[in-house]
């Protein structure tokens, strides 16, 4: 699509200035408008090196507050980041909702880049262009307006350019080798760029092609384009977005009525397996740790189901250095005013680590969808979002385990009234959790729909039975010492 | 994706039995609540050759009444349909709301088989991808629920049914000369299926890779997909849909207050000018018919502004085998039960045709508009859906000549007064025309946003100042003139 992007003739030098003062002056305004919104707008700005991206970006921000935006270079990855999903440090630099965030390089980049010199394969490559139009869209659908420019001039004028810089020791320092690279390499990087921009050209986050040999014009390309991606969030702010066919692979799971408690073991039992599981489990993480394999354990249940007596048994033998438990709460506000799955984006393991969440991501189709505290249209489309979550870290190579923590009614009303009879246990119960009790029947309803919709072949639920703590315990540790059995193996 | 499709493990005989039963009355149920929902379902079926999409499809329609189906085998494209525009043989086959449309293979085939027989070039086939893309888009956000099954089997299962098909004089009919192909060249086949399915795998409307292999299991897979599919269209039933930022280069254009209407001929220069250009046209007409290009002419404009006698003076000087005229008036129940631009791609010229379109597709951002004839979502993305239908008019090589035909509010008031005193005028005007005028304002409003909104550099608008009828009609053989010239020079 590079290649045959000039449909627009380039307009006479004063109507480019009359055009010009005219948006400036639209972005003014509009910046207002995207903060009472509370839009959240991600600007990226990819292309050739030395079409001026920076300078242009330099021009497009004197018109807006300083308050409102921040410019992000996307550099090589840092250390920390080169431990984490391909999308990690995109996710991690979204935008809070009202802002705007300008990525001077991005996803491209490091796409493109990778595929001319470290000749990822063809498969490695499609992964990643999934992943990057997964990413695109549910920002999308989530309220955020993306907007993708590239900055174009051709072999000529990128030779000529570079020569001018390099013919002065003032700016000489701005010519990178990967600049002297890409000009060499014109050829390969326009039909690199080419498919990569057909690949990734979506409705909901299409490119724009900025011809960047005059600067003003392309100051007002980007300026225009902007304005009107803005005017058109605006309209769409606050409407439902369609829910999606689901794609992922589905395993069928028993309702949790149709699930017998009845399991238990004894006290002798439970003390020789824990001993035993706790020991292989310990030496597994070593090995998981060299190898470099992530683990991701997500925790769900009913209230005084067992999940901290649970999650402890696991933790105890894992060596400290490398392992976190995430505590999940209700979010803060610089997390409500992201993408929902932000807060866990930026709580991932690094490669060779565990994470254990004790409650998690599924709180959008459980607590917020049975509170109200977001739309029917959040919780609905979140099945798939989820989905598409666990599949990256999947496909980064992750191992997941997901429990569901299931205790019947009966045996929460015992635990309930057990702790607040004892004085020890009393600040582990809340009028809330007596509160939830009431809605069981509803939370039940969204937990089966919760599991039918999101038991992935490659994420599936493991329910732990828990009127028996002991019994789920053991069942915990076995299954984690399984899956990363299967792994090692 | 082909390559690694295949997550799921195949289940054991009694579970595809238990859930087949299950999903067909499902099925049977579904298509009761697509009748009531209106919903129109468009079910594509691709695949290789002897794949078995033809049985499974056969065991499908089973659960279904025959009153809400249709099934429809898309072969070689007739005449008529290789003189219009890619799209037009998959736009007019499109269901009514309500119904189901199988489809027998379909624009996949078209773009693979000609990618390998007749080796299309890269341009051309990133051309018919954009269409695809956009085409299936466009379905989905009016509503359409689009499933796209794949059903895929292996060279050597491929080979087996063949020689099994083959060995049975009642059966080898069956194979044809494409299955034979196909199955000699099936690495490549299995690489142009990869790559298109790639390209249009889309987030509302992706590709299901069915394993065919096992019959009943590939029953049971797309049975479970369908009833997916109908669940999430009517969860999104009645909700807007995002409006999409707007990618087609547009021009600015002065408001219709900013235009003066002053212009006048005499009745000399009239006479004069008539006779040149209508010669000038005549003769261009048959050129364009020996090099097959097809023209649309666009007419819209306020009530009694001159489009009629307009048109006239453009026909007269046509070949009429060569053009129609198509006057527009408000859409029939079976054109209103489909998308809205239907009825337009059913009317549009052969290759070397002109059609005239007397008022136009713009119906839905005026009159449907206004009168709430469509949603308000409806008419704020038609002009995005305009613009994307103009492009593959433009692509297919057409003339694209749009016309607003402008008066003033004095002038239609003398037309309209005339109208009424002269016995044989009066049935050019109704109280409709009244009423109108009364919502002059509001019209002009809806007229200057869409002149802005579909400006594009590839189908611009042209105004025919039409106070004096006479110069509207000069202005607009010239224009005609001048836009064939240009093509053909």
């Amino acid at each position: 699509m590079i290649k045959k992007w000039n449909e627009v003739r380039i307009p006479e030098e004063k109507e480019i200035e009359e055009r010009l003062e005219a948006a400036r002056a639209k972005l003014f305004d509009r910046q207002i408008k995207v903060k009472e919104g509370k839009i959240p707008v991600l600007i990226m700005l990819e292309g050739f090196g030395a079409a001026g991206k920076g300078s242009v970006l330099g021009k497009i921000i004197k018109n807006m507050d300083p308050r409102f935006f921040k410019v992000e270079t996307i550099d090589k990855p840092s250390e920390d980041e080169l431990r984490k999903p391909f999308l990690y440090k995109y996710f991690r630099r979204i935008p809070e909702a009202g802002r705007f965030s300008f990525l001077d390089g991005g996803w491209v980049d490091e796409v493109v880049s990778e595929k001319l010199h470290k000749g990822i394969k063809e498969q490695e490559y499609r992964a990643r262009i999934d992943s990057v139009k997964r990413f695109e869209r549910t920002l999308s659908d989530n309220g955020y307006l993306l907007m993708k420019f590239f900055f174009h001039i051709d072999k000529k004028e990128q030779t000529k350019r570079i020569d001018k810089l390099l013919s002065d020791k003032n700016t000489s320092w701005r010519v990178s080798h990967e600049d002297m690279w890409q000009n060499k390499n014109y050829n390969k990087y326009i039909d690199a760029y080419d498919t990569y921009l057909n690949d990734t050209n979506q409705s909901y986050a299409p490119w724009y092609i900025i011809d960047a040999k005059h600067k003003k014009w392309a100051e007002l390309q980007m300026l225009e384009t902007i304005i009107q991606g803005i005017d058109t969030a605006l309209m769409n702010k606050g409407n439902a977005v369609p829910i999606l066919q689901n794609v992922f692979p589905l395993q069928p799971i028993p309702k949790l009525a149709d699930i017998s408690l009845d399991k238990e073991l004894t006290e002798e039992e439970y003390r020789a397996e824990l001993d035993i599981c706790q020991k292989k489990l310990s030496k597994l993480h070593n090995k998981l740790y060299r190898k470099k394999i992530p683990v991701v354990i997500a925790y769900e249940g009913f209230d005084a189901a067992g999940k901290g007596g649970n999650i402890k048994r696991i933790a105890s033998a894992l060596d400290p250095r490398g392992y976190e438990v995430n505590p999940i709460a209700s979010p803060e506000p610089h997390e409500k005013n992201r993408h929902f799955l932000w807060r866990f984006w930026t709580r991932l393991p690094k490669s060779g680590h565990i994470s254990i969440f004790d409650r998690t991501w599924y709180g959008r189709v459980m607590v917020e969808r049975l509170e109200g505290f977001c739309t029917e249209n959040d919780w609905q489309r979140a099945y798939n979002e989820i989905n598409e979550f666990e599949k990256e870290l999947s496909d980064w190579g992750a191992i997941i385990i997901k429990f569901w923590v299931q205790i019947d009614k009966d045996t929460q009303l015992e635990r309930f009234t057990l702790r607040q009879n004892t004085p020890e246990k009393q600040w582990k119960i809340t009028d809330e959790d007596w509160r939830n009790r009431e809605k069981w029947d509803l939370y039940e309803e969204a937990v089966n729909e919760m599991l039918q919709k999101t038991n992935t072949t490659y994420a599936p639920w493991v329910v732990l039975e828990s009127n028996d703590k002991k019994y789920a315990r053991i069942k915990a540790l076995k299954t984690v010492i399984k899956e990363i059995e299967k792994v090692l193996d």
